[in-house]
């Protein structure tokens, strides 16, 4: 496992620079596992045909989705794939072409002030929000350190000094109100600057990434470690920004692992770093991660952030069921990680992952609450209903507490809407969330759990929320009748409620039965409205509906209910 | 071919008799390629089931997708299988499964009259629709033919005197307002008497189903194939029921060239029967049929009828390219074709099938106007443009003269909305067609083509519509610029269509645009609409639309306007 980290940031440290990084292998000499042969060819695809359309580094401009925005993101990941490719092939025309974009990013960075198109977000320079400009440098690092050393001296002081540099000073010291904080935008940056830190030799960079600008440990990545999971591996904002969050995480800490083994950084907080990996494909059905809180229901395993995490978890425990996920996957990543478990794919190594129930704990301490996963077969497709009895979620948290969801062979069936929002579709607010994102998707009755009088939890403040946990009460994770019970009290003023969602295995049906029980205790009149989202159409009922054919009004005006069209009216009573 | 097909009947007529079967291959001794291996296994799981099960032939009740009705469709099916199963086996079990279940039909059919179920349909006897105990017939024709050389003459007349005849007989002289129909209905019919007659030797229900209850030749199988299919083998109904008419047309023509060989009815109408099964290849996309008129969008190339079709035209044609096809289904028929057919393809004979742009004529005599197929590439799932320039297409035939639809590499673009109907769903009016399926989808508004005066073509009246052929003017199916031009003045009283569209291919485009040039021309002031149902967001618009937000009202009262929600309001000269 060092063997292969080490290679991968071979380049990274003056101290390793001593140990001389072997010579480019000529290539036709190697044999690549099919796995990774293809991500090689995808690489020389997209580099090639980048070097015939030759440098475009243009003046930032554009929103997400624009055209500026997806230039400097596809130059990044240019950056990633030559240094890569250079590393395997010794081809002089990867080396150059990568030389060649941060040459002309050398030029352009110290002339930009705050981006045009910069909104509510902290603003960067490359991009509308300064958490993509440490995307761009964690990509960066990684391609640049592949060819460093084989550049002169003068063109690795102007790219180490007008580029790699001055971008990790603006995401640390320039930017304290955003590396200063315990959030995913944070580690980003940690990683930013971290990794540019041991490519450079520069220890003021690397100790702020990982204690904090002022050195002292109360922020930076150690102590995102500690606080931004639960001790199961369980993100605070929910798998959509746990798979996200990921990659900053995985691959500063390999590099924390590469460059200063004695730290034991994969066994900080008892395994933390792999126990969020194993934990982030838990939090799956079918491949995609589930879509509580903010999340866009598209997004699944295969994913640039999980190759890299699958690889890198692999190669810290050759734990052969990582391999079946990247078999799932189809794709790895150009690093010596990824070469090595190409390899062990194809040598057949892999073993199925033991998709489980379990209750994952919410809170750094565990004590939050739970998100709940009931699975009755161990497989990425079979029954599962998640129960979601966890904190808030932070700022992308939505306000659902003891909110449930069902999957099955053909997906989700009891739903959740996810975030609104038109992920890197310039036209639809430059990609950002819509401001339906507050008044639905994030509303309770958006939600498959109880609304008191047409009100969100903690009337829709999330700072409030973050400071309630969910009371997981019990649970039962096996045998034919598996369980969870849990309770709020404090989402509306004067009604506790408690809820007890059973997974049923019954003799002779091929999937489980779902009994939801739940209970609203307080005192007054109240509304209580107990909304099920699902896929499908209804067949059957005993109530008769009113249709709205006509002309269909919405349920009310505010907290959601503004966004509800009535499409009928009825009552049980109806139906003699 | 002939081989393989004289196998399949080997044992239907007193003749063939005489050429004795081959006995029972021990198993043991054979080895199955891949793709029948997996059928044979499938089969057997089946079966078995069903042996432990019992027998269950229950009195018919229930409509569409109830119990009853389920049963006798799973019953059919153990009856082809189990048949199979004894052929390729020789495991009397299977023989004798099937034996006890066609004595248990044979003590209840006589029994029973009109099914209680029926509704506007043709009543059949074991199902709600006669249609339904045509396809039973079919199935268990082709099953019975396996064993009934290896049962006791007491056992082969009871079943014969008690179930296959008088369902033949039913189907024939009891049916004479179905059998005669020049439908899709007949056609199933003609295959179940005429597969019956073969097998019982019976000269007479041949030649009802061949040539009509008159035996005159004005109706029956060879009329059908004469009227039903335009020239190039399309189907008059549209695809997905080319689809569904395409199992008793095969079968019944294989089972005719296998016992009539000099009839080569192969070769009959210029080799129709074969141009149909490869139009029905062509007119889908990613392999799902194109869902104008009556349609369920999710039938695809996957089903049983279109196993049969490829693997009985595979055999009359050793034609490799329905190789590829097979390959795409992933499943074959338990025949002597479809064990010849997954040879050839375990063989590494399959050749990629020709999808191409196409101009399918339609009416028997190809002058009833075109589908238009433009392709740019030769792929399943490339660029698709579908210009409906067709006649009516029967009582299933939907009012969308010159209607269009796009697909690309990610489905369906430009979209139609096929029936409504939920098959075989009991609860939603036993499976059958929905009201809206008149008021909603097969309404003018419901299509991409122009609307006058809120009315439907042809007033909503398909016998109208059925007697006014399209006029296709002019196309062009290669080249950068592909096209189709077509004209309709009949459809509304005063006003004549002419719409041209257009395929391009643009440098520096990964797909080509669409180009849509429509007119109306006629006296007097009209209303004129033009839908365009699409699948996707609207992203942005130069037209600023006034939202209904908090009540959304309909279009219109009738004609399909009642179903459309309005959502916004706008015009042009809105936006300064």
């Amino acid at each position: 496992m060092m063997r292969s980290l080490a290679l991968l940031l071979a380049a990274a440290m003056p101290a390793a620079a001593a140990v001389a990084a072997p010579p480019p292998t000529a290539e036709h000499t190697r044999s690549y596992a099919p796995l990774f042969a293809a991500e090689v060819e995808a690489a020389k695809r997209d580099v090639e045909a980048s070097i015939r359309a030759g440098i475009n580094v243009p003046v930032p401009k554009d929103p997400g989705g624009g055209f500026t925005h997806e230039q400097h993101k596809r130059n990044y990941r240019i950056i990633f794939e030559g240094g890569q490719l250079y590393r395997l092939t010794g081809d002089v025309r990867y080396r150059d072409h990568v030389r060649d974009l941060l040459l002309a990013y050398a030029k352009l960075y110290p002339t930009l002030g705050p981006h045009p198109a910069a909104a509510n977000q902290a603003a960067g320079r490359l991009f509308w929000q300064s958490l993509n400009d440490s995307v761009f440098l964690v990509n960066a690092v990684q391609g640049y350190a592949q060819i460093r050393d084989a550049l002169t001296p003068a063109e690795r002081a102007r790219i180490d000094d007008g580029a790699i540099r001055p971008m990790a000073k603006f995401l640390s010291d320039g930017s304290p109100e955003v590396i200063g904080r315990i959030h995913n935008h944070a580690t980003w940056a940690c990683a930013g600057v971290g990794l540019a830190g041991y490519l450079l030799g520069d220890r003021d960079l690397v100790d702020k990434a990982l204690l904090g600008l002022d050195k002292s440990g109360k922020t930076g990545f150690l102590r995102q470690l500690d606080l931004l999971f639960s001790p199961d591996g369980y993100y605070a904002e929910g798998p959509y920004y746990q798979r996200y969050a990921l990659m900053p995480f995985v691959v500063f800490a390999a590099a924390i692992d590469a460059n200063e083994p004695q730290r034991k950084i994969f066994d900080y907080r008892g395994g933390i770093v792999l126990k969020a990996v194993r934990t982030a494909i838990d939090v799956t059905h079918d491949g995609y991660f589930l879509p509580i809180n903010d999340a866009m229901p598209d997004k699944s395993l295969r994913t640039d952030e999980l190759y890299q995490a699958v690889a890198i978890a692999y190669a810290a425990t050759r734990d052969p069921v990582f391999l079946s996920i990247a078999e799932r996957q189809g794709h790895t990543v150009l690093t010596p990680a990824g070469e090595a478990l190409a390899a062990d794919v194809a040598a057949g190594k892999a073993k199925p992952w033991p998709f489980a129930s379990r209750l994952l704990s919410d809170g750094p301490d565990g004590k939050g609450g739970a998100l709940v996963l009931l699975r009755d077969r161990p497989t990425a497709t079979g029954p599962l209903l998640v129960v979601k009895n966890t904190v808030q979620g932070m700022g992308h948290g939505h306000f659902d507490r003891l909110n449930w969801l069902y999957y099955d062979e053909t997906g989700a069936v009891v739903t959740d809407y996810g975030a609104a929002r038109f992920l890197n579709v310039e036209a639809k607010r430059g990609g950002r969330y819509l401001p339906e994102n507050d008044s639905w998707a994030s509303a309770t009755v958006a939600h498959n759990t109880l609304v008191v009088d047409e009100q969100s939890h903690f009337a829709g403040d999330w700072k409030v929320g973050e400071k309630v946990p969910t009371q997981q009460l019990a649970s039962r994770l096996d045998g034919p009748t598996r369980y969870s019970i849990a309770a709020i009290d404090g989402a509306y003023k004067g009604v506790a409620i408690r809820r007890a969602l059973l997974l049923l295995d019954i003799d002779g049906l091929g999937n489980p039965l779902i009994l939801d029980i739940l209970r609203g205790t307080g005192g007054g009149r109240h509304r209580y409205d107990l909304p099920l989202h699902f896929s499908g159409q209804i067949i059957d009922s005993d109530i008769v509906f009113d249709r709205k054919l006509a002309e269909r009004p919405v349920l009310g005006t505010a907290n959601g209910y503004q966004h509800l069209w009535v499409d009928g009216v009825g009552s049980a009573a109806d139906k003699a």
